[in-house]
């Protein structure tokens, strides 16, 4: 298959069979699979090891899992989908009565067809995830339960790639790949952010890159305790999930509100028509909650479609590849470009004649004949534009502020400001930096 | 009777007889019945004294008044009801023309039956407040005046009953009690005081408590005067009046507009459906005038049921016993109570571990096994509310902060925010005490 | 002719038939006839002199101009309608070419019977503006041009009207006086300022006065540069244009977008009924481009009935004697003073016994009975702006902001502030002086 999104679509393919968890070998083969596309580092933390208020759990490996009857007969088996294993089970082999198993077993009565995703990475427990029509077909006072896994000292693995820019300013783009074969949560994150790295990759950049592949909470944790500087670099951040389903895409804003980038990508949803799927922080969802805990209070958004816990298929064995579209993702991508294009553009300007308007004439920025109406042809709004970015120019408004104010799309803006620079009329604001050296000093 | 409000009721029907004005007998009977029931000191302040920009009026004392026919019928008798004399009438005997009687006369033609309240307590003169009715039935030539006061030098009288709590902070109750015989204005605020006092006495309290019972502008001028020490320990205030009428819960804000106080009461307001009864302020109304004059700035705000001067029954003898009622009365204490009840609760803690999210697992505060969706069952809720206090207390956010941000019912996040202090997670804002230090020291 | 609104009609009739443009002496003849009606002060600047990022351009004289077929019947004359010959068009006498003419003609295709009105003054070309009917008539293969102009060294002239009030802070009136034959666009401010400023000069004011009539853009930036001190005085400022047609009057906001001058006019426009007529700053319009260029940001806005741009008379032959009115002139007057009115009498006071409310009944300000109801009877009304400016007069509220907060009349509200000066409750605020003194002398 060919055509816009198929690309991320088989990254998805590619990576949906393998059981990934928190720590591991899924994990490991997923972090390998990436970092054949993309240049990529991976970090081995060893478990055990402390993390900000946390500690690295033991290594989960998962060989094999069944019920059967008695007599025998396969009722649930963790090779036909790794979702049937409650993630971290403990290994056991015996016979358990009916009653007993029952505390054990995970369905969901209001759609009883589905295999529920479950975790227990903290409790020392075993379980199984299994339709709940299967459940209720139980009827032998007991079953023969047989898990084979280990829980054991050995690592927790994180891939980072990072793609230098001009300035050292960063920005983050957060994948967490610890789900099993769940498509929408998180493959489809997981191949937008390869594409849009190998994308960035070959383009100019002012700003660098660091996307990182790590497991949910934990990883997040674990990143930040070992990368304060990196962390303390991040300019604009995105947590990229849940983005390859139907429904229009949705951001949710970091908890500062409206920082930089919360303010790109309301722009950008706004633009698209959709700005009522720009939705508020709130302190639950994805990896966003570790990098805006107040200590850290990050500007890190969230990048979605539908939202976590929002849609039916969410974290159940329907979030499988035919959930999930390559449009979507295709579109998905696109948004998140049209994002970073704004923070790579947004910069804040002063005016070198600030004193009363310019002569643009003699600038040839001008129209040689006035008199006429102010019309909406190009060439008149491109004057406009001039005219605002002049005027606002005094080091408390940015290009982006300017496009708000003045109702210019943000390229046209761009595009008159580069006229003004290479006119001379424009200079950067050398007192943000003085601003930011001196808040950095302290 | 007994019941939920003939408590208070009861006070009401007790005080209702009594010719209060802002000094005299009336006032100190009004008092004595007060400290019957709760712990209260009076003060008796001397005409003459200096007080901010007034002095102490000279004592009323108002023994009998009558207006007859110069055939001796009784036309207006004060004793059958003390609405009759204009507050502070000086004392005549003798004989009027009707056409210069008629400038002593006080009545409402838009309300024919009812006699009206009136005052000169700076005024050098005599009347009689009476039906229109009855006015317009005067017919005769002249009438004999009889009213036997004295205005002479003498004392004010206030009263107050101190709670001391954990904490020096002060929660000021203002009531007013110079009005006779009118019900809503003000007994129904006595009554509320009363029973309020008595139930706080009886509780663990952080704040402490200060009723003062006084007569309305002199007296809380003169209180202001003398207690600017008392005055500066107020953190919370209300001026509670027109507490019985049958209409719904009206809060005024403090000048300040959204001072704590007034952002507790718009709290309660809203959530028992009373949104659009917040009232801003205006410095016109009760003794918030005084309280929340540029000057003092107090955070004081007014509790009623009908704001002064929008009902019919206002200031006249309709506002009488049978204008209040017992349930009215009871929900106006239960208003206030939700309303001191957060003022007690509502605080400022810092997340100690502000630094990724502390891991509550091993803390016995997050749910064993994870991945399903965030329910709004009470547990769920309840662990959302542990994250929102966790992400906002950075020292900016009060604990009703975070209830409104989060849309959690404050309770529930008191008792969240208790087990977070429980096991560790949140301390004091010392920082706070740090700036309020150095803010007294200045 | 006479009767309000007639005055200033007249002087737009006697300056309509000039030839005025950015220099030359249909704008000295323009200053002189401003000169006979208030005192004026013509500047003159030379040709060629640095001012900001501009040079004053050399003077343009226009004696003569036609078009004419090669048989010698005139097709085009100047001499009927001086917006026929582009301003600042270059001599030339020779037989042109359709085909080339057709370079160098303005017409407007949706207006065919109009004549545009089009500038040149930074261009070294030539040019005809014409009705789009007679230049489709052209047929001929060639066509007689004979344009007998000068562009030389020479002087840029402009007037200023100075008018000391009791402060040194001023009030800037601007007007530009550039333009052709078009009445709206700006005879009509011309003739405004004409009879304000002779009404300002016979008037008590505290604030000073300065009319400025400038050549548009240009002249602006030419009292910007020789003027910085004057600059510095202006408190508030008023571009006066498009002030005779019949729609409703509009106040575009100056770039601070909430200065004083914002604020009285806004207000203004609101109690007129015309709140929707106030308009955001937009860095286009007249020379309010220049007051309000970043450098300066001075509180300039603009006042009009029609902006620019938007009514199809605007820059056409369409925009003459009978496309003014007297009444729509007058109506401007009235509300440009009511704005000055406000400008005026704007003040903060402090109120120098803050605490509690100053006892009103001994200096006679209150009402000697008390108990009724606050009616809006116009004593009570009063009062309750007395207890407004009492309360809210703590150096950071004017009496505008009293006005708007209680909703009182502005006109009550100074009658109020004024009682209560002369009752020596309110006293200038001081602190204000000293923090200008301080920011004066940093």
């Amino acid at each position: 298959m060919k055509g816009l999104g198929f690309d991320i679509y088989a990254h998805a393919e590619a990576l949906f069979p393998l059981c990934r968890s928190i720590t591991g070998d899924g994990l490991r083969q997923t972090l390998n699979y990436i970092g054949s596309h993309i240049p990529l580092k991976v970090q081995e933390v060893a478990s055990g090891t402390k993390v900000l208020d946390w500690e690295v759990p033991p290594e989960w490996t998962a060989r094999s899992a069944t019920l059967q009857t008695l007599s025998g007969q396969v009722v649930v088996d963790f090779s036909e989908n790794n979702l049937h294993l409650l993630q971290y089970s403990r290994p056991i082999n015996k016979i358990v009565a009916l009653d007993e198993l029952q505390n054990h077993l995970y369905s969901i009565p209001e759609q009883p067809d589905l295999i529920p995703y479950r975790t227990a990475y903290y409790t020392d427990t075993w379980g199984f995830c299994l339709s709940h029509r299967k459940r209720e077909a139980l009827s032998d006072p007991a079953y023969k339960v047989d898990i084979d896994t280990t829980v054991a000292p050995g690592s927790l693995s994180y891939g980072e790639c990072f793609l230098p820019g001009g300035e050292p300013a960063e920005v983050l783009i957060s994948v967490h790949c610890c789900h099993p074969s769940l498509a929408n949560d998180n493959l489809s994150g997981i191949g937008i952010a390869i594409e849009l790295a190998r994308k960035i990759e070959r383009q100019r950049r002012r700003l660098s890159y660091r996307f990182v592949f790590i497991p949910g909470t934990i990883g997040a944790i674990t990143w930040l305790h070992f990368n304060r500087d990196a962390a303390s670099r991040i300019q604009h951040g995105l947590v990229l999930t849940c983005a390859g389903d139907p429904a229009p895409p949705t951001y949710k804003r970091s908890r500062r509100g409206n920082s930089p980038i919360d303010r790109y990508a309301s722009y950008v949803l706004a633009q698209e028509g959709h700005a009522d799927r720009v939705l508020p922080f709130v302190p639950y969802g994805y990896d966003e909650r570790q990098y805006c805990s107040p200590g850290f209070n990050l500007p890190v958004g969230c990048l979605m479609r539908s939202p976590n816990g929002t849609f039916p298929e969410y974290h159940t064995s329907a979030d499988n590849l035919s959930f999930i579209r390559p449009e979507a993702l295709a579109d998905t991508q696109r948004i998140l470009e049209r994002i970073l294009m704004i923070a790579e553009h947004d910069r804040t300007f002063v005016n070198v004649q600030p004193f009363g308007e310019p002569q643009l004439g003699r600038r040839g920025l001008y129209r040689p004949v006035g008199g006429q109406n102010t019309g909406d042809d190009r060439s008149e709004f491109d004057q406009m534009a001039l005219l605002w970015i002049l005027n606002l120019s005094d080091g408390s408004h940015s290009l982006l502020d300017i496009a708000e104010r003045s109702g210019t799309r943000f390229e046209a803006v761009v595009a008159a400001a580069n006229a003004l620079r290479a006119a001379g009329l424009l200079a950067d604001d050398h007192s943000q930096e003085l601003r930011a050296d001196a808040s950095a000093a302290q």
